[in-house]
This record gives C-alpha cells, structure tokens and sequence, in this order.
C-alpha cells in the first residue's frame, strides 16, 4: 500500500498524480474498513478525501495550520498523519478519538465537535502569527452544515484583509440530515451558475453579439455599478469556485495557486462533494451514513418520536423544531407527517431557541429537540428569551450523559446545570419508555412554564412497572438504611447495584428534578442513614436543588448522610458509556459498595 | 403637546404630515428631558424616532407586531403607547423599564434586552399566524450593530418565503462603540451604490449610449447572469433601501408601499439615521450618548482601562477582545495605544471567545472583556474552544452582579455558576482598586489555566489595605462567633453589615472562588459558630465549589453552622443596585442581623 509510505505530510510529495489518487482509494477503503467495525461518521469523510490528500499535497501541513470544523471529515487527515494505529481502534478507549484533538498529535492544531468554530479559531491564529511576523498559513476546514451558524458569519465579519488565509468549504449539500435554508440554495445556486467565474468573463461570453470594442465598455459599466455577485466577496474573501472536490488533478493545480493568491488576500474554496463518495450504500442514504450506528434498539429517541407523532395527532399546536438533527432526535416520522409543523433550522440552536420562544408566545406548543452538548450554545436565548418571559417551550434533551465514544467534546452533562438556575424551569427524566411517554404528554398539556425532558443515548427499557405520572417522584422499594435517588436512566444502574450488593435499600425515581419531590424525599430521609443520590450530570444539578432547599428548610442536618454520585469536573474521553461510568466512580459497582 | 393626544397607536392615524413631524419635535424632547433625567439611551432612541413614528403611523401596531432587537431604542415606541407616565420615571422602581417588556405593555411583545435576537423571534410568531391562518404583519425592528452577532445569520437563513415579515433595519452605523467588520463597510457600500435602485434600472441609467433596444436586451442578459447583488437578497428578502431614515413623509410613503409587498414576500427595509439626532452634543460624540451614564467614579472598569495598557507597555503577547463594549469595558486608551493588540469584533460573543483561543493556542494573552449576561452567549464555546484545550484565556468579566437600572435582561449573576463547572477554571474577584491590579498581573503571567475576574458596575474602593496577591484568601478581621466569607465587592457589604451590627466577627475576602482556598477556610471554620457567605450570584457559583470539597472531605457537618447570601432563583426589575440586593436579602442589614 501507499499509505504503508505515508507517516508525515511532507511524505506525499514524493508521489506522482497516479500514485496520489492510488492514495485516495486506499484512503477510502481504509475508512469504510474501519468505520463499518467501529461506527463513526462514514459518508462525510468519505466525500472529503481527495480534498484533504490535495491540501495535504500542496500546503506544507508540517508548518501551516489546518483548522477542521465540527472534525468528522478529518479521519483522511488522521491516516495522514502518523496515526494509523490509532484509527484502527477508532472511537474506542486506546484509539483516535473521532474529531480533531490536539493531545492526539501535533498535526490537530485545535479541537474541533462543535459546528461553525474554525473561522474564529483560525482568525485568532492568524492575527497571533501576523503579530509574530510569520507567514505560515491558516487554513480552515468546513462542510456546507457549518454556514447555518451564526458563529460563522461572526467570524467572517472579522476576516477581511487577513492575508494567508483561507477557507475551504466542503459543500456536499447536507448537513447532519440535510443543509436547510437560503444559504444552501445560495450555494446551489452558485453552482448552477458557476459562479467561479468573474462576472467580467459572463458578461463578454453573454454580449459577442456585440462589437467587442462596445461590450469591453458595457461590462466596465456593469462592474462598477453592482456591488459584487458573492456573498463571501462582500465579506472581503476573494472567492474561487465552484470546483469539483473529487477531481483530484484539478484540486491540486488550484490549490498551487491559491497558495500564492492567498498570500495578499483571504481565499474561500467552494467545492462540491458527493457524502459517502465510492460507498455505494452511503451514496443511496447519506443521512444514514452520517454516523454509522450499529445498535438496532428501541432508544429514548425512538421513543420520542413515535410519542410526539401520535400526540400531534390530536394538537395542532404541537410543533417540532431541531437544529440539524432530525434523525438523531427520531423526527423522520414527525417531519414527513407535519411537515407544516416540523421546523429543521440548520445547525442554529441559539435561533432555534428564541423561534420557538415567539411560537410559544402565540399561544404554540413547541419542542425543541437537541442534544444536551448543543444546548449549550443557547444558553442565554435559554435565560433571555424563554425563561424572562416564562414561555413554555418544551426542551427535549437528547443525548443527555455521557457521550460514549463521541468523547469529551459531546459531553451531555452540563443541560440541568444550567436550567436549575430557573426557578420555574421544569427538568424531567425518564427511567423509561412509558415513563417517557407520560411526561411527552404531560409536557404537551402542560403550559405554565418552560419544561425540559433530558435522556441518554441508551435503551428506553421500563425497568419497573411505571405508574401514572405525577409531577412526583416514585417510589421503586421500600427499603432501610440506605435510600438511593437515581435521576432518570440512571434507576437502571441503582437497580443493578442493589442486585449486585444484596442489600434491600429504599430506592426512589426522582423523576422531576425541579421541582423535586421534597415531601417524599423528607418522608424517607429522616429515617435512613445514609442517602445516596445518582445524577449522569455535573455537580450543581439535582445536588443545587437539593442544597438550596435543605438550606432554606434549615435541615442541612441531613446533607450529612448524602453521597452525591455524579460526573463533575471530568471530561470523559471517547469509550463505552459503561466505562465512563465506572471512571466518573458512578458504576453499579461503586454504587453497591456504598450501600 | 400633540403627543397629550395620543394614548394608543392608532391614535396617530389622525394627524396630518406636519401635525406628524411635530410630534417627532415633541419626542424629541421629551426623550432628551427624561435621559437627562434617569439615565437610559439617548443617543440611539433620538436617531430611531422619525422610523418609529412612521411605523406606528402606517401600520395597525394594535393588531400587527412589532419586535424589537436589544431594545434600546424603543423609547418613542413606549411614549406612544400609553406610557407617558411611566416613562417620567424610566429606568427607576416605579417606572418603565429601559427595554421592552411585555409585562409592561400589550404593544411589547417580546422582551429585549440582548442583540440580534428580533428576527428569530419574529419568525416564530410568523410561523404561529400563519398555522392560524392570519395575516397580521410582524415586523422586525433592529440596528446596524444587531448585524454583527450571528443569530441574525441563523434566524435569515430561515426565512424566506415568509409573507407579511418585514424587517426594518436602522443603520445608524455605530453599534455600542462603533460597529466593526465586513457588514459595516457593506452597508456603507450599499449606500454609496444606492443600492435600492434595481439592477434593471442602474444599467439602464448606464446604457444610454446605446439603442433602447439594445440596451434592453443587455439589461436581460446581465440580470440573468449575475446572482444577485446584495446579501439581504440572497437570504430571501425584498430589499428596500438605502432610505432617509429622518424623512418623514418618504419613509410614511414608502412603508405603505411595503405594507403591500409584504403580503408576498418578506421585506427588508434599509434605513440610514444620525444617532443623537437633533440632540448636538450626542451628535458630537455618539459613542458616548449610547447609554447617558452621570457618574464620574473611579469604577472597577477604570481602574482594569487603566491597569492593562500599563501591564500591555511591558508585554508584547497582551491581547484585548471585545464584542462591542470597547468604552464600557475601559478599553478605549488601549485601543489608541494598541490598536494591532485591540479587537472589537462586533456583538459576537461566541465568535470572541474561539478567537481568543485561537491567539491563545498561538502562545498569545487574550483579555475577553465582556459583562457577565452577554458571557451567556459564549457558555458552549467557552467549555469547547478553551476549557477542553484548557487554553489561558482571560475573562474580564464586568457588570458582574445586579443589573441595577437596566435591569433583568441585563442580571450579571450567572457567569460564577457557569464557569465553576470546569475544574481548572481559575475564578476571582476583587474588592477594591489595588486587589484588581494585583489579579490582573496575576492573570497576565499566569498561562497554565483560563481565568475569569469579575467585579460589579460599582466603584472599585479599597475598604482594607490591599496586601501581596497570591491564589489565596485574605483574613481582614479576625474575630469570634461569626465567619463571614465575602466575594469581590461584597467585601463592602460585610464591613457595612459588621459596623450596623456592633459586633466583631472573623471577616475573609475570598478573593479566589476557585480554586478556593480551603486551608484558610477550615482553619476558622472549625472554632466559629456560624459561616456566612455573601456572594453577588446565584446559588451554585462559591456555594458548589464549597459544597463540592465538603462532601469530598466528609465535612457535611461544616454546612450545619452555614448561610448562603446570593442572589438565587431571583429576575431583578429596574431599580438601584442596592435595592437590589435588598430585594434578595443580602443588603448589609440583612446580613448584620444574622452575625
């Protein structure tokens, strides 16, 4: 193989063009060998390959910085890079982790699990690198997705004038599920139009029916009077496109000059990419094979999604709203059904929040469906616009835990952190499938204020017969000494704790976070000797809820018997989610010895 | 007065033209009476009143919606809509609130206290009208400075096709400072360009040299070719614009023209106005009128403006970042001084904060200077770009506390409780002028660790002699009974409730919330009888770092002898600082009664 030659960049310009595109498909079966064994995302880093082998060719990666956005397209630049081995055991504990990280090499100059960040963080580079008087060039990285973030145009607001710069944007024409919006019909557009060519040239080739003498003039007149044909021109980016991104021979000639171009101004690439290119199943369903997940169980999301159609049925006003996960969030069924009623708005969650915050406002019952690690990036619509106005948007937070082999940069551990800080916020969590379904329809009946349902990526298993639902916590076994409180999913490892201890302890399923169930919680408390609380979140979630009451009731008393089991302060890199546990000192195993 | 006329919007569907330009006259000055007055935004408010009038002129503002973005402008808005006595006493207890509000008014329907979010909201409301079948006409209401934060990218992304949404953009060409970047200079074009002349038209103008009929046909070919010539296009609106935002009459003629065109496709208007207008010194110096500010203290602000251009003398990698606060957060001198180390990248928090960890990466020292409730906007990309890269970002974290005047939107009470959740996250806070100093060129050498230093808008005086800093607290009074641990400022209010209350307590300033210093902490807390901790937050910020290590340490019995004294669970409304923090039980009377 060639790539058996390949440990370092500067490596590859030694091969000829045959040899390079040989590279390209042993690139290809490398990744579709490894993915189909360890899961990941497939289809974006299979488009991505003769891009990033003719980057890697031209731009002297060893001491240019490559920037990636969101990194699922990177794992050609992993194999390039000295990490063959790693990638063999991709997303598990003793492999490469599957987005970009700087502690796994030298060649990943930043993190990269989050959309639209690499314009901001190759900006910052660059404007360090001019300060030092160096002239290595940035490049950042990004698939067509990124441009529904606000955070991209906040950056390239700030580009302009900034020399060895330059942005190469991926466009294959989806995002997670699908590229949403007036951006994507831009970028279509260019395409269609072929918009790589000056608009001098279109002129001439539109007016040889005249004399040329007349046309010369008449395209002068029309540069000066329109105010440029390109939105990325207007923020100060010489635009080159649109290319194809798998015409490797090409790619490579145009880089060369790029290389040069950039040197006095920024450059954006557009090229065009087929997601999944050379799989032939990934060709027929690029959204499948955005992430390869093996797992075929009924999961929360599954859940969801069944629930949420059936509950639209009878209310009109339920409406659904993601930000570029649709599948993830088990919307497919939902979308085809209310289309009038489904709202995909891009990778946009802070706008996804405050949309929903105005169809709430006219009296709509909306669900807003993100992962827990996205939710973040909405904060403050979160505080500003919902919660200022105590408007009920139902918040379905998926992905809620730890991320398993995703890895720290999708840690969804941070979601009741945040909303506890509200007082009215209402913060549910599941044990399972019925359990969820319950609170689905309690949630869309419900309009007082806001409310948010948070589960993990795992099996939606009923456990334990469930009960009707009450804003009230459950009481699983009545037990003595010891009283566990288990959040959510979590009743499943306090129940295997209990087995594995042979103890027979109280166990409650907390149910509501907030506001929590304190009559029962005190009923038991008072009587047991040691109260243990199992939280798949940060310290400062359940446990502030729990603090601040027994503060205001003067019974800090009992906080000596508590044990709070969480995740706090610890970034879990990518594993199984059952080690992570066991990492964070949260297993059933660790659980059981306390008890 | 005319305006004693007018109770209701449609109230103003009576008067004639010059009966119309008066009552701007009579806004006016009523504007500049009541901001000279209270306090509030002068500068903004004078340049938006002639597009106000017109809006509520020619549209049904009783049935139709109208949003606005950050709000600051909306004090015609309020005088004409019944609020004539609230807004004598604006920004005070008993009157209006600075921003909208729709607890305050019918015609405010939606709150807006933070940039950018209009469009977003709008569109739900939008989507909700429709699904009603109605046709009312929501309508946007934004400034230039709103262009720069990303959610408007998000939020236009999504709405073409919208019918009866109109967006009135008011590009008074400031932002808070002065609005920076891409969009700036494009709108500045536009306006040069006249770019509300069709394309058709301007080549016409040009093509008089040549045959009617010629021309024509090249008009053809030329509409055909180019794109599009303008961004607001391609995102799906109708643009109209550049128009006289202080014409009176035009703008009345031209919105009832939109009023039309908007029932089938969504519109954006493009307005140029003078901020300040008809007041000569905010004309004078615009920046300066953004917000009338009466004090002449020594604040915490002053004193870091004043600090970091010394320490920047001494140390080339000092970098400054704001996001449109460059006066309100003191930097002014350094941006003279430094302009290749000053970046004001426009209202883009998120985009600041990678930025800077960009330059970070790079082995630079960033100084993020942004108050406390617009730090929200950067929560994901704080925890992504620089605390899983662990990067030395600074955070200087201004406004941190009660809002005081500006009131709930702008609570600063959050940014303790977001930052502690990352465990290396080193987080301070001073009380006075030289524990600032110090912290600050702690911050400047230290690169092992983000850091944050908060400080209210308040005067930074030193109450106790500073000593030498170090990551530590400091025992200012050692007494008997009672423990009182303050954060930052609140220092002040601990030796206030120490004189109210005659008695001697051990009084600590925490200076470090983390990683707090636990040694000192158990030294005393062991032998007194009660803990009192007084922080300027909310319940999860000191108290969870100091519950965390309890429960750590198997000390649970310490949370017996204590009180938090925050801000928790509490939105405060418009009034003093102080009152304030009465409101929340922690004025100094309050905490002298619990010694």
């Amino acid at each position: 193989m060639i790539l058996d030659s390949i440990s370092k960049p500067s490596d590859l310009k030694q091969l000829n063009i045959n040899q390079l595109k040989e590279l390209c498909a042993e690139l290809r079966s490398e990744i579709i060998r490894i993915t189909t064994k360890n899961g990941g995302h497939l289809g974006s880093n299979l488009g991505a390959i003769e891009l990033i082998v003719a980057i890697h060719y031209v731009f002297d990666i060893e001491a240019d910085r490559l920037i990636f956005d969101v990194g699922h397209q990177a794992y050609a630049h992993k194999l390039l890079t000295g990490r063959r081995e790693l990638m063999e055991n991709l997303r598990t504990e003793n492999g490469a982790s599957g987005f970009p990280d700087p502690e796994e090499s030298e060649y990943d100059h930043f993190i990269a699990g989050h959309a639209s960040t690499s314009i901001s963080a190759s900006l910052g580079m660059a404007k360090a690198r001019d300060l030092d008087g160096e002239t290595y060039k940035v490049i950042s990285f990004l698939g067509d997705g990124s441009l529904s973030g606000g955070m991209v145009y906040e950056a390239m607001n700030n580009v302009a004038g900034t020399k060895n710069f330059i942005v190469i944007l991926n466009d294959n024409q989806m995002s997670i599920s699908e590229s949403v919006g007036a951006m994507k019909l831009y970028l279509a557009k260019l395409l269609a139009s072929r918009g790589g060519l000056s608009v001098r040239r279109l002129i001439s080739k539109s007016l040889t029916f005249l004399p040329k003498k007349i046309s010369r003039k008449i395209e002068n007149c029309v540069k000066a009077i329109i105010q440029g044909n390109n939105i990325f021109e207007e923020f100060g980016f010489q635009y080159v496109g649109v290319l194809d991104g798998h015409d490797l021979e090409k790619l490579i000639k145009i880089f060369t000059n790029i290389r040069d171009v950039a040197t006095y101004k920024p450059v954006l690439v557009h090229a065009i990419t087929q997601k999944g290119k050379g799989y032939a199943e990934a060709e027929r369903d690029a959204t499948k094979m955005h992430g390869v997940d093996k797992s075929k169980k009924n999961k929360y999301s599954d859940v969801f999604g069944k629930t949420i159609v059936q509950l639209a049925e009878n209310d009109k006003k339920i409406i659904c709203i993601t930000a570029a996960m649709k599948t993830g969030t088990g919307l497919s069924e939902f979308s085809e059904k209310f289309p009038d009623r489904f709202f995909d708005v891009g990778i946009a969650e802070g706008h996804a929040v405050t949309f929903a915050a105005g169809l709430a406002k006219q009296g709509y019952k909306p669900f807003v469906c993100i992962y827990s690690t996205f939710l973040q990036r909405a904060f403050d619509q979160i505080y500003h616009d919902v919660v200022l106005q105590n408007l009920p948007v139902r918040f379905i937070v998926d992905k809620a835990g730890f991320p398993g082999a995703d890895g720290k940069t999708h840690a969804g551990l941070y979601d009741v952190s945040m909303l506890q800080n509200f007082p009215q916020f209402i913060i549910m969590a599941p044990s399972g499938q019925m359990e969820l379904e319950n609170m689905l329809k309690f949630a869309s009946d419900y309009d007082k204020a806001p409310i948010s349902i948070r589960f993990p990526k795992a099996e939606a298993t009923d456990v334990y017969p469930p009960s009707i639902f009450e804003l009230k916590s459950r009481v699983i076994a009545e037990g003595e000494t010891a009283l566990i409180i288990s959040v959510g999913d979590m009743l499943k490892t306090a129940l295997e704790a209990v087995a594995i201890s042979g103890k027979s302890p109280t166990i409650i399923d907390a149910r509501v976070v907030q506001p929590f169930d304190f009559e029962t919680f005190y009923k038991y408390a008072e009587n047991h000797d040691k109260i243990l609380f199992i939280e798949e979140g940060v310290l400062g979630g359940l446990s502030n809820v729990i603090a601040e009451k027994l503060f205001a009731d003067k019974k800090q008393y009992l906080l000596k018997k508590i044990q709070f089991f969480n995740a706090s302060k610890f970034h879990p890199s990518h594993t199984a989610r059952n080690t992570q546990l066991a990492k964070a000192g949260m297993s059933a195993t660790d659980i059981a010895k306390n008890l």
